[in-house]
């Protein structure tokens, strides 16, 4: 907590972050409180929209961790919009080409590097001498390589300036290639199309995030050279532990009912 | 109440939706506790944004009301947000080509059939073995024909694998095609208009729905082949009520000023 | 719409008001275009706080509609914090005794007639020369009977000064007295009861309010004397006009559930 | 889950609940999905006012997650609100006397057993046959035990006809015998307390409650005869769950600073 | 007050709004009571999404207040939610073409003017037989220029039919052209870029808008042509009031530390 | 900004904070950006409930601003609700006795000094070992000196231990001694109860509070032993700020319609 993150990406060390599912500023301050790195606010598959992520940026800033918004698609108006409104960094889905990353880069970027529309209402506060050229700096993009055009066009996408991070999204990677969407990887083809990303981002200097669903898989892709991590969601976290207080409670002496399995939140 | 979209498709029984226009998930409860086959939040017209229509669709989980959400645009955010969140279809509006109908259907499928991204937060709850292939099933898309090119390009539309359904907007299908907008069709043009939909849709197996604007105009639409209506809206019919109550309450002994008609919600 | 709460009462005409139950500021400026006289906001039974019922107070001035506010109980924050708000008067629920009544209306006035604290935020929209003297003047207060207390007490209740309206609950006041709860009054006990109640306003010059299920029984009540109502709700309104869609849609060719009555909103 | 809070005290099983601290319907969905006999919205401690806590309850009926309510304090207004919004139980803090239990009891039912007001906007959706008397044996009131007025009249409180549970509050319990907060109950003073009421509760019949920490702590106060538990809450439950995950993803190759402990959340 | 928004741009007198970018129905309605001829509710840079620009429109409409709505960018959506919901105009941000201009003007008006669908719920609200041709006249579309490419083809922009202001961002005008982003015009080339622009409104017949930082700007402008003023924001009006009450309240008697300048709310 | 209330207060130096009515963490957060030593967010006579004050108090944390909260009424509810939610300090209106002092700090202190139930979900967060001890330490209790009671009542109340303030209201004081309500003090009798309050505090060691309508009001009440001031509220400085923007921009050039005078946010 306390450094941006620019530091962070800077720092060249393994990070880990939070992820917000749940449309509730106090449910993000208390996931800012729990020593991520960063807490990404998923404004894609989470069912958070502009007036319920507005506050839990706030309540990121409490802590000063810094945010990274996942934006719905890759929009101009989201874009600029989350930036604005306080994000670091936005995660942007299923980039594909070149022309894709270019364009989450523009929207992210003021001129000359973009075209990213000035008026940064709450992506100034506490930052001295906040400029373009600040903002620019400050700002992470981070784009998701999740479909067979991504894969593809990896080393197209990666060069793009401007291109800090990839963030995979392990289950459209696996979809996207004919195989059944999870985090737990054991298809080696999907295996491959993960190491194949990792590979890629060395060799551009682009830090290269997944999506987890524990802490054995940070592991393992980290192991690999994965360097930016997040680990299920804040509603995936407080389920599996509710899940556990209700199987354990009475064991030996009354049965419960566990909810079925199969649920993504 | 209790069978999905994709059962009452297969039902081939004709069916009414509720309609909501108003934001929130305490009037989306009683309209899922009306009867309706299935109820549909206009995020379009209605005064409905994403952090309004999301807890809406949880009022609708109540009582096992499919949903359907209209969103604003043919967009992939709005489609995916609005599945994501439970809805089981969408209704998508201005669909005037093939390319168009085309958009709808990806952004509603998950490869192979589209491009949909896997993250079903509230899609798959209470769903046995949600996979993606379950989810494409289930998901409904009806298209709009309600422009003028939407009626030249019926058959290109329609033949579109995945569209399940058309729904007619008959306002802007008069509108469009030089008419007053209107719900009581009485110009023999926008009634032609409107055969030649239901004809197309016969000709391809497609559900031709409509808006009505009373049980009258069901029956009469009904009668010529359309399979899946609404009447008004929540906001509509509230109003309609309310304004017969101050009419007749003091009929005869004093008089009251009835608010201007042309209102449109 | 336009007249004062207090216009309305020196007017000395049966008026009749809208009856909000959905937490909502666009249902709330629906009912204010219905060409009710008055509109109340139901923090009581209707399931809205405070923080719902502010922009309901501000759809409501938009065509000028006199606001009530029947609050949750009879205490100084609810009633101070309704009026502040912009309501012009308030519905005090369970008043059973000349205590209670004199306690809702120290309440709801500026020294010296009672206590309440000056800080008229939308009250003073507006009004010209807002004072405390204009703020009490235009303020209604109205008391619920609807207790054996309150029918017991009644005389000395209605003597109470600022007491301007008795507002009859007729379900709470069957219920306790021993009969079941209800609108559609027919239980000669309950009539009698009904009748007591407006023959002590008539006796007091205190308008008689109640809430009426349907047209007819609010002319039955203003026959007997009665000069304020209301027919059910926002809610109830919209769900009896959209059942009855649902019911006569497809009557003669396909079957349709209807929800299982018993319902209260 | 399916069973109301009526069935689960006459079925005389220990049962576990889960407890809402977020104000988000999401989150309570997310409770209300986790196996739990029940969930509690705690408008007390937790973060939730009314406006939050309605579609919170509207969240747990998707599941027919029976909802408790712990009130803010001892009010009409709190509990009969709570009620009528859904809630099939009130949980009411700080019990000290026979007149604060009959008091809550009294706000908690219709006449004749009480005063509660008839207006069950939300109680009676999906109950046959919804009356007094249904809503009445249907309602569950759970009295907190925590203060040393609530220890001393314990028997007194307990002998109120319509106290359905004591529910006790270990924290408060301490701090109000000059021990420290905790539900980690070592002192020895704390746990004779803690049995006093237990015991108290097996002399009247009447289902004893308990917040706990963990798993641990629930089966230590099970085997003493407590059969109504929770462990923590949907904000410490998550909070637990991220920062073990961010203390064990890079355990032995980065350092992370962990947040100081002292949350209550 | 009172007048509509065609009525002032038809009305050739320089008019000034107001500049929301609190999410907030009530300082809205504030904004709506100082005497502005129309007020902006900003959803691009504001932190306002659609679920809370919409009861601000409602608050705008107590004071017949006519409301621009900035919209986040070029789009059919926002453009047509931001008319239905009851905004007499859009400004629409980095208008680069002709057919950028061509597109927001088609968004924003019916057919055959352009393909705005039909369903004004909130627009067509006390306006005397609302039609596609009455809502056309009303709706005023300000386009921004503020990018390179706006200048260049600002005579073909200008030409749309249509386009009946241009609304002058002078912080994107000053980046996109290598100048530091500011509302104090001092470089000559930014001073000679916004004559420019105002010299291509007079010759078209086009009202030429602009946003200030201070009364001083609006003179300066104003003198220059422009006829189309705002000042700084809701917040940013609140935040100078407020820290010039800090600076001055203690002056000469004790230290207070101001807030860091370069913020831009 | 960084120091707690308790520190403001036991450094002797006369505050300036913030009044907050707008009902919105991003306005609060604007007024936690302006210097003020502390800000108070009124949920008394602003129009803002729980369920909006939770999110402002967050955004007050930010910039570790302390907040109070301003109580709509002396209730224990409201008081520890406020508190936990991380509030340091509350505003209790109209206290009037002995009694009343003492009831608003047992709301406010854990046992033994009161009866504050433990759960500080908010308040404990930063907070190096907090404890009752600690939290108690850390909450200022300012009550309100404003009526006939309250100032008969003077040397009782203040000699309650556990009040730290005292907050004058001008305009209740006026209206309840039988003046007009107003912050302009010019009556003598009105400046006379005014000054025989600072005299009281100083007796008691108590720091006084005086709600001002200017700058120059501080400084009067300053010279006269004052400590503790506010100026206007949020809405009242945007009020004034933007009426000010509209009298001067077209000076001399068009007339403009101000609003009228009397308005009290």
């Amino acid at each position: 907590m306390g450094r941006t993150l620019r530091e962070l990406w800077d720092g060249n060390e393994a990070t880990i972050g939070g992820w917000c599912s749940i449309p509730s500023p106090f449910s993000a301050e208390m996931m800012g409180r729990c020593g991520f790195d960063w807490v990404c606010i998923d404004t894609q598959h989470g069912v958070i929209g502009y007036d319920q992520m507005m506050p839990m940026l706030q309540a990121l800033s409490i802590t000063r961790t810094p945010a990274f918004v996942r934006v719905p698609w890759n929009q101009p108006d989201h874009i600029m919009k989350a930036l604005d409104a306080g994000a670091q960094g936005v995660i942007v889905p299923m980039v594909s080409t070149e022309e894709d990353a270019r364009a989450a880069v523009t929207a992210a970027k003021y001129p000359p590097a973009g075209t990213r529309s000035w008026g940064p209402i709450r992506a100034a506060l506490d930052v001295d001498d906040y400029s373009a050229e600040v903002g620019n700096r400050r700002t992470i993009v981070a784009v998701m390589i999740e479909t067979p055009g991504g894969v593809d066009n990896l080393d197209a996408i990666l060069a793009v300036p401007g291109v800090d991070a990839v963030y995979v999204g392990p289950s459209d990677l696996a979809l996207g290639h004919g195989m059944t969407p999870t985090l737990s990887v054991s298809d080696p083809e999907h295996e491959r199309l993960i190491e194949a990303i990792v590979d890629g981002c060395r060799r551009h200097g682009v830090v290269a995030g997944i999506h987890c669903d524990s802490v054995e898989t940070v592991r393992r892709w980290h192991a690999r050279g994965y360097g930016m991590f997040t680990v299920g969601s804040d509603a995936a976290l407080m389920r599996q532990a509710a899940t556990a207080v209700v199987a354990q409670a009475f064991e030996g002496s009354r049965e419960v009912v566990l909810p079925k399995t199969g649920q993504y939140a």
